[in-house]
């Protein structure tokens, strides 16, 4: 199978690529690192991504950004950080790369746990994350040609201690598990589900 | 009780106006229509609203667009129209709001069903209605002075016929429960939380 990974060299992305590698071709891709470059905010390098690429089975998108910070203060220009980018970024890939895909191949997302667990200062992630998983729920109904798509929603994970005094409470997650729901979503045949890591 | 309705003259709008019109003050909204005119799409139309109005107890927002087609040949733009209006135009009226709002007041946002029951072509407001539901689970932990905020999700109307046949095997929602709804939530104390209207 020939997968590609964008985010392959993140906290995340380097345990899907390591989970992933055996027996299938993975594509790596980043901003700046990977075997290509993409960069998520911008439908036009998207396009070029999967003209570049050619034909693929699966996609797996571990990458995108959001803005972290108090409501109080928050403005719509903080707010599109990660609708341009976590949001829209991911969507793009789909919009776009549905017409790139192989048959019976699969797109995997990456949201979170935000959305129905939320924490102070969280609030844009929170909308993010579970427009995304809404967003799969949907487009499994209409893609074609038997493609597939998922969403994978951890918690924060053991390999982001920086993050963990603004989740008070919350059990960091194993690598372990988070990279089997990615392995999960693609080697498996479910559609239109949000696999939770919590 | 001052209260805000934006979408007042819609097919929902003015039900809701009725259900709260007694014993309170209703400022309408809409963007031709109403006491005041807004463009939901444009944080400084939002903010001119605000300033136009004065102090106000409650919020209600019955409108906001979003785009209605396949996936199969949806693009970006598509998808922003519903990112920019249903959903950022909502999420700014409570970015902005929030600072002009009297304390214990409330916000109610208008999403829908397609999030958790997704309809071949609902694919943009499906992703839009579950992230303003997010939006409000995670900003009712964050907004000051005991201000609140939720959501009502109707399914699909009885006064909106001409969505019907897109929506097979749905019962169309009496508009009183749906009106009932929103009194609930500006009456009534709680936060966080989406009322489904199924
Ligand atoms: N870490 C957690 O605890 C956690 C928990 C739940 C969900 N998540 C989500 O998981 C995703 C990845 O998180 P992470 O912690 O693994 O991030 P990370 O360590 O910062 O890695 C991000 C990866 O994405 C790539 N990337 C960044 N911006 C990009 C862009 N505009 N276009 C294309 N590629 C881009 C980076 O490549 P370059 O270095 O080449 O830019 C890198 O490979 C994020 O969406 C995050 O919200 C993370
Ligand atoms: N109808 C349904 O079955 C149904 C079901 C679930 C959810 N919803 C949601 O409920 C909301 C209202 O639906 P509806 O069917 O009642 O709509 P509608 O009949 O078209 O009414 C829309 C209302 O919003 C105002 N409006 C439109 N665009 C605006 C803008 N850019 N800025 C400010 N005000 C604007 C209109 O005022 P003007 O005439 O002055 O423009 C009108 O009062 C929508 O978000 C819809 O997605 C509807």
């Amino acid at each position: 199978m020939r997968i590609i990974i964008i985010g392959a060299t993140g906290t995340i992305g380097k345990h899907v690529v390591n989970a992933l590698a055996e027996n299938n071709e993975i594509v790596k891709v980043g901003s700046k690192s990977g075997d290509y470059q993409v960069n998520l905010t911008d439908t036009a390098s998207i396009k070029n991504l999967f003209e570049q690429v050619g034909p693929f089975d699966a996609l797996v998108s571990v990458a995108g950004d959001g803005h972290f910070g108090p409501l109080t203060s928050m403005t719509d220009a903080d707010f599109r950080v990660g609708i341009n980018s976590k949001l829209m970024g991911q969507v793009n890939l789909v919009l776009i790369g549905q017409h790139y895909i192989n048959p019976k191949g699969s797109f995997t997302l990456t949201s979170g746990s935000l959305g129905e667990d939320p924490i102070v200062l969280g609030s844009s992630l929170s909308t993010i994350n579970s427009a995304l998983d809404a967003f799969a729920k949907a487009a499994a109904i209409e893609l074609e040609n038997g493609v597939r798509i998922n969403t994978v929603g951890p918690d924060v994970v053991e390999e982001s201690p920086a993050y963990f005094p603004f989740f008070p409470g919350h059990i960091p997650v194993s690598m372990h598990r988070v990279a089997q729901a990615y392995v999960k979503s693609v080697l498996g045949a479910q559609t239109g589900q949000a696999y939770k890591i919590l």
